[in-house]
């Protein structure tokens, strides 16, 4: 049995789909955000960095944290024996590593930026909000455009992130989120990037993410894209 | 032929450390920092996103980004046949992805603000530093100590981070240049985390690492940290 140490909201949805995906079961222990949105400090007794996701796998007597790592781990002990293309190969490689090394971090510190001026006091809000734009401005901002036009690029000519592969792959697992949080943020809508929002509804749309989302309980991201969706393009 | 493009004082130089110790040639194609230590829009040129490392391997055809992409590419192409057991496997893995995924993420942000907050106008200079500051303790600085205590303790029972290696695996071409930073920010000295100093130096030493510093140019984090050493510890 797995057990997966799941924090709202976060990285940890995509384990979920990954474990309906390959039919493995699975136990769900769901972990709520404080009022600041950070994770409880009840997620240290599972890893010592206090993260999620971290699986346990009971059969093996082993305990795991980093997204990725995990979904290596799972598509190689309980996985797909789908074969790629080397060049699809190299995509799934690559993709697997940017969504965590690069899009995530920046898309994470894009959100903290934000939030975190927000919550300042009052009087000090005009300050922070000021600070932390120009920081924005300067390291994140200008990089946005440039992440979201490789990944268009690619979904246009490609159904999945590895080249040649009909369904998904460690890439697909490991770039959900960020792709979900860039619609969420309003970066992404059906107009400014069109192929990355197809991708998203057809990865919401596949009964295997579906049920991830009855086991995680509510998932903002899901909520909100989806809810996106409804309310039509924004303007 | 492996085109590697270098980007001064960056993660790429543990690519030409990988090299080195795979004995595959290569070509060092550096990139200098700008003044405000972005690198140059002269790495466009190279891959989509300006960043470093990427390769290029002529005899394939193929160009690479993402540095742990590239270390698994390498190695799985022109490398090591070491055999490791389940638990130094897995601890390769999460090692691999933990460097780039949640160390280096946290050590540039908190690099960056520093470099921020003092490359303000003066006039603007208090302010940036108290919201830039305040930012840092929200976000960075309470993960610091967990993220050392949680290597130390793994360096104090192993000689590389894939237990049971008698060299490095990913996991170390990975995590050297974030343990590097930890030294040039202070964060590691000999008293604090005596075994994380010692495998930094062991790493140093040895002879590919070396012939890759002769191969890169000047690395400031190579630099530093032999200077920390030389000098003796800090106060």
């Amino acid at each position: 049995m797995i057990v997966v140490h799941h924090l709202a909201h976060s990285r940890s949805q995509r384990i979920l789909w990954l474990l309906e995906e390959l039919g493995v079961p699975y136990e769900v222990r769901r972990y709520e955000r404080m009022p600041d949105f950070k994770a409880p400090p009840t997620l240290f007794e599972a890893h010592p960095l206090g993260k999620s996701p971290v699986i346990e796998d009971k059969s093996e007597g082993i305990v795991l944290g980093e997204s990725c790592a995990i979904i290596m781990y799972l598509r190689q002990k309980y996985g797909e024996s789908q074969t790629m293309s080397a060049e699809g190969a190299l995509d799934d490689l690559y993709y697997t590593h940017y969504a965590e090394s690069t899009l995530l971090p920046l898309l994470v510190t894009r959100q903290r930026l934000l939030r975190f001026a927000n919550s300042a006091p009052w009087y000090l809000q005009p300050l922070f909000h000021y600070a932390l734009s120009a920081y924005r401005e300067m390291y994140v901002e200008p990089d946005l455009p440039r992440h979201c036009k490789m990944i268009e690029t690619h979904l246009t000519r490609n159904s999945w992130f590895s080249v040649g592969s009909d369904g998904p792959t460690s890439a697909d697992y490991a770039m959900i989120i960020g792709l979900e949080a860039l619609v969420v943020a309003k970066i992404v809508t059906p107009e400014t990037y069109p192929a990355i929002r197809k991708y998203i509804e057809k990865v919401q749309a596949r009964p295997a993410y579906q049920a991830a989302l009855q086991k995680g309980g509510v998932f903002l991201y899901a909520k909100q894209t989806l809810a996106t969706e409804q309310r039509g393009p924004e303007a």
